[in-house]
C-alpha cells in the first residue's frame, strides 16, 4: 500500500535510500528511484525459450520485443526498460489508474453477476484508500497475463508469442516488509486485523495460509496443556489421552470450517471458487458455449478427465509399493547394524540407513513429483484450482507415506512381528559377512521396545528443528555463499552494474531488483503440506508421547513468524489471489483424524498393558480380534463424534455468515425495487382485493345471516341428538 | 387443473353428475354444483376444541363464527355454508382471482429475492393456464393458515382464536383422480410427464414421493437380474453378488441425489428449504430481529435447542433396549415352542409368540410415538422442515429396530451362539412346566440352521403382500363397514341429509364432502417410511436371498398404483407444499447402505462354509478376527467406492443445474443492465484508458527506441560473453 504513494517515492533528495537499516541489514532494501516506480516487472530473457538457436536472430528477438512493448502500450500500461543481466532485460510496467478502475469496476460486475458482491458493482474515477496493494497487483496481473476470453492481453510467460517472456514478477515492498517483520518478531498474538494487513498486502490465498496456521496454533494450545497433564499424571498409553485428542481433532476441524467461512464472508470473496478463469495450458478438444455464461469457449469433455484421473490410483500404488520397499530394506539394515552388527566401522555405518532414505527418498519424491505433474497435466484441467486440488492430493499420496511410514513399520511390523526376524537375522547375517568378511562378535538380535517413542520423538521434536533451518535459513546461507561466489567471478569479468553503467541514482535499487528476479517463487502448499504433516503426526501417533503438542505449538509460534521471514528474505513477492478454503487441506485433515482414530485405538490396545505392568511378560498384547474390535469401536464412535459436532455447528448460526445472507437480501430487494415500477403492481392488486369486498358487501351480509342460520339449525340438531342420549 | 374450468361445473343440466362411473363405483364423485365450487373447505365444528363445557355458549359460538366469516370476507374470500352433521357445518370458502394473483405475486418476490426463482416477478391480472391447480391451492392454503408475519390470516385449526376451526381441507379432484387411476393402472412405464401432472394437482412434495418412487423402481430392474442371475448361477453367500448389491446401493444413492436436483431445479423450488415459514406452534423465548430479512421474528436460542435434542439419545436407547427385551423374550419363547416344547395345545401354541409380537410391538410404537412427538414439540423447531426431519429421524430409530431386530437375532445370537442356549433351556423347560404342568416328552433342543432364510423370506415377500393388503384395501374395507354400521343406526335417527335436508342437487355431492372430511391425512413420510425400510432390507441381507429384489420389484410396480389409489380413495387431498429433497431420508438410506457393507461382509464371512460345503462340520465360522477384518475391510471398500462415485458425479456437469445456473446468470446481468446507466460507466472507462495511450504516443515512440538500445545492448554483452566462454 504505502509503496504506492508517490510521496514517498518522489522525493528525489534520496533516490536511492535505504529502509531502516536494522532490519535492512540482512538485505538490499534499496526503494526504487521515482522513474522505475512500477507495479509488475517482466523479465524479457533472449536466453530462455525454446526457440531453436538457429532460428532466433536478433531481428526476431527486437520484433517479438517491439510486439510486447506496443501491446502493453495500447493498453494503457507505461514501462520503463533497464539491462538484467546479458541477453536479458526487465521491463517496469505500470499501469495508469484509469487502467486499474477499469479493471476494478469489471472484475465487481463478474463478482456480482456470480453472487460474490453483495452490493452493485461502483464506478470508481480515483482509486481511494481503500483500494489494497493485492487488489491492485491482482488486477494488473490478470490484465497481463488472463486470456483475451477473461478479457486480459494474454501474456503467458514461455508460450506461444511469448517465448522470451521468462517471468512475471512483483517486487517486494520494503517499507511493509521491514515493518510487518519487526511487528511480529515483537507480538506474542497476532490478531485479526494482522490478518487483513497480509490480505491487503499479499491477498487473500496467503493471508488465509497465515489465518489457517495462527487458528491452528492457537487450537494447539488445548492438546499442549492436555498433553503436560497425561505426561505427569496418566499412564502411558491412556485411553483417556487417546479420546480427547481424538475429539480435538474433529472440534479443531469443525471449527476451522466455520473460521474459513467466516474469513471468506469478511473478505468478501465467498464462492470465489465458482469463478475461476480457465488455465492458459488447458486445451480444448472442440469449442462450444459456456453453460452458464455464454461465451463460446473451449471443451474437454470431463468423462475424459475422470478416466484419467483414475491411472492416478495404479501410479500412487506403485510409488507407495516402491516406497515401502525402500523404507523396508533400510528398515532391516538399520535394525540389523544397531541391534545383531557388532563388526568394524560400526560407529560410522550406522549412519547409513539415515543417509540412504536421505538420499533415495528426495530422488524418489522428485521423480514422483515430474510424474505427478505430467499426469496433472495431461489431465488438462480447466482452472487452477481443479489443477492444484489433483496435483496436491498426488503429492499427498506420498508425503504421506514417506513422513508415517517408518513409524507404521515400527508399531504394525517391527514391534509385533520383530521377535520373527529373529531367526532369519542369520541369512542377512551370513550375505553380510559375503561382502564384509568375518564379523566380530554378532550380538544376538533383541527387539527394541522403545524404538517407537525414540522415532517419533524424533520425528516430532527433532526434525522440526532441522525442517525449520533448511526452510528459513537455508537458503538464505546458500544464496549468500551463492553470491560471494558471484562476486569472485565478477571480479575478473566485471558486475552487471559495472558492465551496463547503471545509472548512480538506480544501482542499489537495480542490485535488488536482479536479487528478487532470481528468488524462488513462493509456494504456499509446501507450507501447508508441513503443517498437515504435523497434524498428521498428532492425530496417528500422540498417544506414543504426548509431549508432541508442545513441540508442536512451540514450533508453529516460530513458523509463524519464519514463514513471514520467508517470504520477505527468500521469495518472489507472492502474486495476490483471491481464496476462500484451504480445499484440499481439509479433507487431508478429515482424513488423517479418521485414520488417527484407528491408529490410537490400536497403539493403546497393544501397547498399554506392556507400558503400565513393569512385569508384563510380553510387548504386545497379541489377541487380534481385541485389537480389531478396539479398532472398529473406535472407528465408529469417531464417526458418531464427527456428526454431533456437525450438528451443533450447523445448529449454531454463525452471525457473520447471517450477516453476509442480510447483505445479499438487502441487495436483492433493492434491485427487485429498482427494476419494478416501485410498489405500483402491488397497490393496484390489494386494491382489486377490496374492490371484490365492496361490491359484495350488501350481497355478504345476506349470506353471513344466511350461514349462522345454518349453523344454528346443526347446533339445534346437536342438542336434539344429546338429550335422546 | 380441470375442476377450475368453469366450463364444466356451471352446466346446471347436470348439477350432481357422477364422473364416470366404471372407476367411481369404488367411491362417490358427484361433482359439485356451481354453487358450491370451492377452493378449500372448512369444518367448523362446535364440539370439537378444548372449550370447557359450561363456558361455550351459544352466543359465543356464534361470534366465533361471525368473527371467522368475516375476517374471511375482508380478506376478499367468498363463501358458502352447509351442515355437516349437528353441531359442524362446512364452509366452501372461494378465493376471487384477485387474491389469489396478488398471492402468487408476493410468493414469486420471496423466491426471487432469496434466489430460488431465476426470473424477476411479474403481474399476472388474468391466472393463465400454466398456473396450476397444486400452486392455486397452496396459495389459498398459505393465505388461509400463514401467520400474519408471513402475510396469511393466521386461521390455524384448533388453537388461539379458531378452536372451533376444526380442519381446513382440500376436496378430491374426481376427473382428475379417475383419470389418474385409469392412466396407471394400463400404463406399464411412468414417464416424467407423469410426475408433472402429480405436481401440478397435489404438490412438489407429493410429486417427489412418486418420483422417488418411480427411480427406485426402475432402479430396483438391476439387482433384481443380479439376484435372478445369482440364485440360479451362484452358490449362496457369493461374494461377487453381495460386492456387486452393495455397489448398486451407493451408485443408486448417489444418483438419486442427481435426479432430486434435477427435478427441483425443472420445478422450480431449487433453495425452497431456505425459505421455511414459521410453525404456528414454534415459541419463542424473545423477539429479534431476523438476521436476514430484517422483521421482527420470534427467537429461540439455537444452542437449547441442541441440548434438547441431545436428550433423544437416552430416549432412543432405552427404547431400544425395551424392544430388543421384548424381541428376545419372545424370541426364546418361539424357539422353546417350536423346537423344543411338544406338549399339549402346540399347534395353537406356536402362534403365541407372533401373536406377542403382534400385540406389544404397535403398542409400543404408539407409546414411543407419542414421546417422540412431544419430545420433538419440546424442541421447540423453527419450521416444519426441520420439525419433520427430527420427527423422522426420531422414527427411523424404532422403525430400524421393529423391522430388522428379528433378523439381528438370528444371524448374530441365534445361529452363533444357540448352542450356548441349549444347556440353558432346561431351566426354561422347568419354569414352563411349573406353570403349565407336565410335558409331553420334550424334545432335544436343535438349532433351525434355515431360519435366517425362512425369517428372510417371510419380511420380504409375504410381509410385504400383507401390509399392501393393510394398507390399502383394509382402509377401505374398514369404512365400507363402518358405513354399513352407520347405516343402521341412521335408518333409527335418519341421515344427516334427511334430518338437514339437503337440496336435491346438492344431496350426493355434500355427501361426498362429508365422507371425504372424514377421511384421514395422507402423510407421505408413512410411505416413504415403507420403501427405506424394504431398501434397508435388501441393503442389509440381501445376501441371504437374492429373489429378495424380484420381489421388492413387483412389490414397487403394485406400490406406485396402490399409493395412487390409497391417495384417490382413502385420503383427504392432501394440501400442496413445495419440496426439493427427501431430505432426512436420503441420511436413512445412506446409513442403511453403509451398515450394509459390514453386515453382508460378516454374513457371508459366517455362513458362506456351511451353505456351500455339505459335509462342513460347522454352521458358523467361528474364528472373530476373520469375521472382524472382512467387515473392516469391507466397510473400507465402501468407503473408497463410495468417494470415488461421488467423484465421478461431481466431475460430470447435470446439464439441467447448468441451465439453471445460466438463468441465475442471465437474470443477473438483465438486472445488472437495468440498474446501471446502461454501458455509461464501462465506455467512459474506456475511452480514459485510450486517452492515456493517445496522448502520450509521442512520447511513447521515444522510449520504445529507447528500450530497443537497452535490449541490444544487453544482447551484444550476451554475445560478448559467449564468445569469452
Amino acid at each position: 500500500m504505502d509503496s504506492d504513494k508517490p510521496a514517498v517515492a518522489n522525493s528525489s533528495t534520496r533516490p536511492s535510500s535505504y529502509v531502516k537499516p536494522s532490519a535492512a541489514g540482512l538485505i538490499n532494501y534499496a526503494l526504487p528511484p521515482a522513474d522505475l516506480e512500477s507495479d509488475l516487472v517482466i523479465v524479457f530473457d533472449t536466453e530462455s525459450g525454446s526457440v531453436p538457436k538457429d532460428k532466433k536472430t536478433p531481428v526476431m528477438v527486437e520484433d517479438s520485443f517491439r510486439v510486447l512493448l506496443s501491446v502493453l502500450v495500447n493498453a494503457g500500461f507505461s514501462f520503463k526498460v533497464r539491462v538484467h543481466k546479458p541477453g536479458s532485460v526487465f521491463i517496469f510496467v505500470k499501469a495508469s489508474d484509469a487502467v486499474v478502475s477499469f479493471a476494478s469496476y469489471r472484475s465487481q460486475i463478474k463478482d456480482w453477476l456470480f453472487g460474490i458482491r453483495t452490493s452493485a458493482p461502483v464506478v470508481q474515477d480515483k482509486l481511494d484508500d481503500n483500494f489494497s496493494t493485492a487488489e491492485r497487483l491482482r488486477l494488473v496481473y490478470e490484465r497481463l497475463t488472463n486470456s483475451q476470453k477473461d478479457h486480459g492481453l494474454g501474456i503467458t510467460p514461455g508460450q506461444g508469442d511469448w517465448v522470451f517472456v521468462k517471468s512475471i514478477f512483483a517486487l517486494h515492498d520494503p517499507k511493509f516488509n521491514v515493518a510487518w517483520i519487526e511487528r511480529w518478531s515483537t507480538k506474542w498474538v497476532l490478531d485479526d486485523d494482522e490478518l487483513d494487513i497480509i490480505k491487503n498486502s499479499f491477498g487473500e490465498k496467503i493471508a488465509l495460509y497465515f489465518a489457517f496456521l495462527q487458528y491452528y496454533f492457537t487450537r494447539l494450545l488445548f492438546p499442549t496443556v492436555l498433553g503436560l497433564l497425561a505426561f505427569f499424571f496418566l499412564p502411558p498409553y491412556s485411553p483417556i489421552f487417546a479420546i480427547i485428542s481424538c475429539l480435538w481433532c474433529c472440534v479443531f476441524i469443525e471449527s476451522w470450517k466455520r473460521r474459513e467461512i467466516e474469513l471468506a464472508v469478511k473478505w468478501g470473496v465467498k464462492g470465489c471458487s465458482d469463478l475461476d478463469t480457465h488455465r492458459a495450458a488447458f486445451k480444448g478438444e472442440s469449442e462450444r458455449e459456456d453453460p452458464i455464461t455464454g461465451d463460446l469457449v473451449r471443451y474437454y469433455p470431463p468423462w475424459k478427465r475422470v478416466l484419467k484421473e483414475f491411472t492416478a490410483i495404479p501410479t500412487a500404488l506403485t510409488a507407495g509399493l516402491i516406497l515401502i520397499g525402500i523404507q523396508a530394506v533400510v528398515f532391516v539394515i538399520e535394525i540389523f547394524l544397531s541391534e545383531i552388527y557388532d563388526g568394524p566401522l560400526k560407529q560410522y555405518l550406522v549412519f547409513l540407513p539415515t543417509a540412504l532414505l536421505a538420499a533415495l527418498v528426495p530422488a524418489l519424491t522428485a521423480f514422483y513429483n515430474i510424474i505427478a505433474t505430467g499426469m496433472t497435466e495431461w489431465e488438462n484441467h480447466v482452472t487452477e484450482r481443479t489443477y492444484d486440488t489433483s496435483m496436491t492430493q498426488k503429492m499427498f499420496v506420498l508425503n504421506f507415506l514417506t513422513s508415517y511410514m517408518g513409524l507404521f513399520l515400527t508399531s504394525y511390523v517391527y514391534l509385533p512381528f520383530g521377535h520373527l526376524i529373529a531367526p532369519n537375522m542369520d541369512i542377512i547375517s551370513a550375505t553380510m559377512e559375503h561382502f564384509i568378511g568375518e564379523m566380530a562378535s554378532a550380538k544376538k538380535f533383541t527387539i527394541n521396545k522403545f524404538r517407537l517413542k525414540q522415532q517419533y520423538i524424533y520425528f516430532t521434536a527433532t526434525a522440526q528443528l532441522i525442517n525449520f533451518f533448511v526452510e528459513t535459513l537455508l537458503p538464505y546461507i546458500q544464496r549468500r555463499a551463492f553470491k560471494e561466489a558471484k562476486k569472485l567471478q565478477e571480479k575478473v569479468t566485471g558486475t552487471c552494474e559495472e558492465v551496463f553503467k547503471d545509472k548512480e541514482e538506480e544501482a542499489s535499487f537495480l542490485m535488488r531488483v536482479r536479487t528478487e528476479a532470481d528468488f524462488p517463487d513462493y509456494v504456499v502448499g509446501d507450507d501447508y503440506r508441513e503443517m498437515i504433516v504435523q497434524f498428521g503426526y498428532l492425530s496417528l501417533f500422540s498417544t506414543v508421547w504426548p509431549l508432541a503438542p508442545l513441540f508442536s505449538f512451540i514450533n508453529n509460534w516460530v513458523e509463524l513468524r519464519g514463514d513471514a521471514v520467508k517470504i520477505c528474505l527468500d521469495t518472489k513477492r507472492p502474486i495476490p489471489s483471491k481464496g476462500e478454503t484451504i480445499g484440499p487441506w481439509l479433507d487431508n485433515l478429515t482424513f488423517l483424524t479418521w485414520l488417527g482414530s484407528m491408529t490410537t485405538a490400536s497403539l493403546v490396545s497393544m501397547y498399554r498393558a506392556s507400558a503400565t505392568e513393569p512385569d508384563c511378560s510380553y510387548l504386545v498384547s497379541a489377541r487380534p480380534w481385541v485389537l480389531l474390535s478396539a479398532v472398529l469401536l473406535s472407528e465408529h464412535a469417531y464417526f458418531v463424534a464427527r456428526y454431533l459436532i456437525r450438528l451443533i455447528y450447523d445448529a449454531l448460526d454463525s452471525t457473520v455468515v447471517q450477516k453476509h445472507h442480510r447483505l445479499q437480501y438487502l441487495n436483492r430487494q433493492q434491485t427487485l425495487n429498482r427494476s419494478l415500477t416501485e410498489g405500483e403492481p402491488i397497490e393496484a392488486l390489494e386494491h382489486a382485493e377490496m374492490v371484490v369486498t365492496e361490491t359484495k358487501r350488501d350481497e355478504l351480509r345476506t349470506s353471513i345471516a344466511d350461514a349462522v342460520a345454518t349453523l344454528q339449525l346443526s347446533l339445534v340438531k346437536s342438542e336434539a341428538a344429546k338429550k335422546e342420549d
